[in-house]
C-alpha cells in the first residue's frame, strides 16, 4: 500500500538481489525507517525484536532469512541450522513454523549449488501467495462494503480492532484488505480505529497505515465502540483472527469479543477476515479449547510514547505496587459473527459454512 | 478509608479550624501529598485544576470554599461573589451547583456576623451527608456481595470500571463502598480494576485506593473484562453512575456499556451503585436523552505516566496526524442492569423499582 503516495510492501529484496529490506515497525508510528537484513542473524534479530511482526510477515521474513543463510553456506547442515535459529525467534507464531518447514523441505530436495537461487524464489513465492490471499480477501470483503454503502449517501463507517492491515502481512492486510479495496475503488468510507490497549497496535499501526494511504479514520479508546454503535455511527465491524475454530469461533486480539457483543446488541454486522491458515480444523469450541496467551503485566503497567522532546520512552501508568493481568486474546463465539471472509469467499460462521468453503480440509461429516 | 494503615478522608479541616486540607489527586498514584486551601481562590483553583475531582467531592470542596470566602468578608455581596467564582470552576458538575446554592441560601438567611461559623458547619454537614449516603450504599451492596460469596470457598471476584471510590467522594465511595464494607467485615474478595482509558482513573485512582486500603486487586486493560467473564473469573460487576434516568438507564464512564453486555452474555450480575442525587427523574430514555460530553482528543492521543527517571510527563501514543474522538460517557440500558443500589436499598433497574425507593421524588403515576 502507499506511504506518502509511494507504493510499499513490508518486505522486499534490494536491487542487489540479495539484501532483504523491511520496514522497521518498532519505529512506527513516529518514524518511517527501513532496515536492511544481510545475514541469517539479522533476519532472526528482526523477528525477535519485532522490527517485523504479524504472523504472515513473520513467516515471509523467516523464509527470506533461510535464503540469507544459504549465501555463505548451502549445506544440509546449514539449512537445518537456519531453520532452528529462526524457529526459536517467536515460539508461538504458526506461520513461522509452516514457512520454515516449507523452505527446509524445498531446499533439502535440491542440490546445494542451486539452493541460494531456489531459496530466494521460494521466499518470494510465499510472499506472493500471501499477497494473493489478502487481495482475494479484499475482493470478497469489498462486495460486503459495497452492499452496505448502497444508497447510504454518506461515507460508510467501519470499525476495526487491533492491526490486521498490510503492516501485519506483505501487502493489503486481512481485516483492512476490504477497506483498501473499497477506498481504491472510490467508495467513500471512514474507519473507527480502536486504540487496542495494552500494545496500542490500533493507535500506532492501523492509524499509521490508514493515514499513510490516505484513508479517513479516527482513533478511539477501546471503551468507545459500544457508544458509537448505540448512536448509529458504525455500519460494520471488520476484524482479523489469530485462530478460528472449525465451527467459526474467532480468537483475536483481546477486546474483540466486547465489540462483537455491542455489534449484536445494535444490529451492526460483524465480520472476521482471515486466511485459510488461521482455521484450526481440530477445534470445535473456541472458549473452551483455544489457549489464551498471558503476556507480561508490564505491557499493562507501562507503555511507550513520544515525549515532548521527541524521545520515544516508556512511562508507568498503573499505581505502583498494583498487580496487572494481560490476557492477549479473547474468543468471539460464532453466534456473534455475521460472516467469515476468506480468500475463497464469505461463509456463515458455522461448521457447515466453513466446510462448504473448504471441502477438502474440513473434517469428514462436518457439514 | 486507610492509606498505609492511617484513616483518611479526601477533605478535612486543619487543627486551626479554618484551613481546609485535601489530598492532591493530580499527584496520585505516584505521590501521596496533601494541599492546604486557605482562600476562596485556592479552593476554586483546586477544583479547576482537578486537585480534587469526583462530583461529590467537588461539591464539598466548593462548600468549604464558601466558608473560606466568608473569613475576610461575610457580606451578601461576598456570598454571591464566592458562589459565582466557584460555580465557574467546572461547568458540568451537578453537585457543584447544588452545594453552592445550598450554601448561599443558608448564609444569606443568617446575619453576617454568624456566617463564618455557619459556613463551616454547613460545609461539614454536606460532607457528613455524603459519607452517610456512601455508607448506606456500602451497607446495601455488602448484602449482595455476601449472598454471592456464600459457599464460594474462594475470594469473590468483583469487576469495576473507572473510579467510583472514596477518592471521588469524601469517604467510602459509591461502587466501591460495598467492597470496602465487605473487606472490613472480613469477606475475602479480589477486585478486577479496568484501566479506564483514556484518563486511566482505574489504573491510577481505583488501584491506588484499593492498594492503600489493603484490598487485593488486579489492573487489566479495558479490553480484558469480557474474556475474564467468559472464563468464570468475575462473580459480579459494580459500577457508579454519573446520571441515572427514571427508568433505570445508567450513564457512566465510557466503556461501562461494553462490560454490562459481557456480564449479560455470561450470566454475571451487574449493579450500578449511586446516590439519589444522580437520578434525573425527567429522563426516560438514556441513549436518546442523556447528553454525552465529548472531551479533548488529546486525552486519547497523549497520556501521563512516570518515566524511568521519576518524572511524570506526557507522551504521545497515536500516529501523528490521525484524528481522535473522545466521548466521555456511555449509557447502559436498564435491561442490562441487575439492580441499582442506592442509600435507600436495592431496586430493580426500572421505573417501578426506582419509584418504590423514592415515592416522593418519582413523577406521579411512575410506578
Amino acid at each position: 500500500m502507499r506511504i506518502d503516495g509511494r507504493p510499499y510492501r513490508t518486505i522486499w529484496t534490494a536491487d542487489d538481489g540479495a539484501t532483504v529490506v523491511v520496514i522497521d515497525q518498532t519505529r512506527l508510528p513516529f518514524e518511517f525507517a527501513t532496515r536492511r537484513l544481510r545475514t541469517l542473524d539479522e533476519a532472526a534479530g528482526a523477528i525477535r525484536s519485532m522490527v517485523v511482526r504479524g504472523a504472515p510477515l513473520i513467516g515471509v521474513t523467516a523464509a527470506y532469512g533461510m535464503a540469507l543463510a544459504m549465501r555463505p553456506e548451502a549445506s544440509d547442515d546449514a539449512v537445518r541450522r537456519a531453520h532452528d535459529v529462526l524457529l526459536r525467534t517467536r515460539p508461538t507464531a504458526v506461520n513461522l513454523r509452516w514457512a520454515l518447514e516449507r523452505m527446509a523441505r524445498v531446499l533439502l530436495a535440491a542440490p546445494s549449488s542451486e539452493r541460494v537461487a531456489l531459496a530466494y524464489r521460494e521466499a518470494a513465492a510465499i510472499a506472493e501467495e500471501d499477497v494473493a490471499c489478502c487481495t482475494a480477501i479484499g475482493h470478497h470483503g469489498f462486495a460486503i462494503l459495497q452492499d452496505l454503502a448502497a444508497g447510504l449517501g454518506r461515507p460508510l463507517n467501519v470499525l476495526t480492532h487491533c492491526n490486521a492491515g498490510w503492516l501485519a502481512c506483505v501487502d493489503r492486510g486481512t481485516a483492512l484488505a476490504p477497506v483498501y479495496a473499497a477506498h481504491d475503488a472510490g467508495l467513500p468510507l471512514h474507519v473507527w480505529v480502536d486504540e487496542t490497549r495494552p500494545r496500542n497496535q490500533g493507535a500506532a499501526l492501523t492509524a499509521f497505515e490508514l493515514g499513510a494511504h490516505g484513508i479517513p479514520h479516527t482513533v478511539v479508546a477501546d471503551n468507545a465502540g459500544g457508544h458509537l454503535m448505540q448512536r448509529g455511527l458504525v455500519d460494520v465491524c471488520f476484524v482479523g483472527s489469530d485462530r478460528t475454530t472449525a465451527n467459526g469461533d474467532v480468537a483475536n486480539k483481546i477486546g474483540t469479543y466486547l465489540k462483537a457483543l455491542a455489534a449484536r446488541d445494535n444490529g451492526v454486522p460483524f465480520y472476521a477476515a482471515l486466511p485459510y491458515s488461521t482455521i484450526d480444523w481440530r477445534l470445535d469450541d473456541g472458549v473452551a479449547e483455544v489457549p489464551i496467551e498471558e503476556r507480561s503485566a508490564r505491557e499493562v503497567t507501562h507503555l511507550h510514547g513520544r515525549a515532548a522532546d521527541g524521545r520515544v520512552l516508556e512511562v508507568e501508568v498503573v499505581a505502583p505496587g498494583s498487580a496487572a493481568a494481560n490476557p492477549a486474546f479473547d474468543v468471539t463465539p460464532a453466534r456473534l459473527v455475521t460472516g467469515i471472509v476468506t480468500e475463497r469467499g464469505v461463509a456463515p460462521a458455522s461448521r457447515a459454512g466453513l466446510a462448504a468453503l473448504y471441502p477438502a480440509e474440513a473434517p469428514r461429516g462436518a457439514a
